[in-house]
């Protein structure tokens, strides 16, 4: 059987990823591949236990290479219990956010060295990589502003703006080293075209790949 | 300022590491030399959550990639927010576990190869390693009887009694390999004999190291 097609979706907060989830699920939905919806941290029982130890404000001072291994921790489970069988049965898998997340806020974000990170995406990984992937891109100021209307922020939310444009350009050099896999949306422009936006990713990447 | 010692006790389930860590303490204690008691899986409050994960039976089906990132994870948290500082400070730290076991239950136990293991220890500890292991070696079943004995069994006291055969082979391995770390106790005799023997591994490391 062939291999499901893996496809992540990342951005800074207020970037509209849901939005963006939603559109993606829909078309792949409308060709009748059959579509596994999911999210990191988080995915499996544990990673979401995991998502609350690392989303939590009960462990604000944990150390950078502790949230590093949680993440990969739960990463690991995520990739093990959900992601491989999908794929491997040829299901699609949309998963909001991934590894490129773990190089933007942990690696751009908190200045872990790339080097480090690269060795644990390989350790948990092997050869596992997302086969597209969409980087919501907008203005740090409009993305917070966009998430701050929403809920009370997490730990994550409420890093400085410095944190989030250091963020912010870490997703836009993965997406200039790997232009064959990143995708970047405008996510500042009106709904109405940004949804079009990533229709037309995705109806491009559907065209390419059952072609 | 002289860096303290570093000094793990290791075993399996009921070779009495309680005990060894008294006897060890008292001794260390009785020289007048600053002591931190710890234990891993554990020893922040982050660690001691994530022991709760790894030790209870929630998670009974979690990934053996997984379980191994999770120890990991406590263990920079553990080395980063205690045992690193209180060495700096000329602390000496007696931990109740560590890295050996590992090897002992993910590698030999649950058969994960030593190098992926060893690829986290470095990224985890870089040079850090114990200046002295304690083994407390006796025939599993005895082991399992003592623990038996005290408490309702955790989640890997309810593995198999071969298993805990392969976990007391990988520490012996350990023992072979570093035989001028890691000293190994006969804790199959009786608390008087048991009590002498680790008294003397002791003396022998405090008049060697402070001689």
């Amino acid at each position: 059987m062939t291999q499901g097609a893996f496809i992540t979706i990342e951005g800074i907060e207020g970037a509209g990823k849901t939005t963006c989830m939603q559109v993606l699920a829909d078309r792949i939905e409308a060709h009748g591949i059959p579509l596994l919806q999911t999210r990191e941290p988080g995915g499996t029982a544990l990673g979401e236990d995991l998502r609350e130890l690392l989303l939590g404000h009960r462990h604000t001072g944990m150390a950078d290479d502790t949230e590093l291994l949680l993440m990969f921790a739960a990463r690991a489970e995520h990739i093990q219990r959900r992601i491989q069988p999908a794929l491997d049965q040829g299901q699609w898998v949309l998963c909001d956010r991934f590894t490129d997340a773990t190089y933007a806020y942990q690696g751009a974000g908190r200045d872990i060295p790339g080097e480090r990170i690269a060795i644990l995406e390989q350790w948990v990984q092997g050869a596992l990589r997302p086969e597209l992937t969409i980087v919501m891109d907008l203005p740090v100021a409009q993305g917070l502003e966009r998430a701050g209307k929403r809920s009370t922020p997490d730990r994550f939310e409420s890093e400085q703006a410095a944190f989030f444009e250091r963020v912010r350009q870490g997703y836009l050099d993965i997406a200039r080293r790997e232009p064959g896999r990143v995708q970047v949306v405008d996510a500042s422009r009106g709904l109405e075209e940004v949804t079009a936006g990533i229709a037309q990713v995705i109806d491009d990447f559907i065209g390419a790949r059952n072609g």
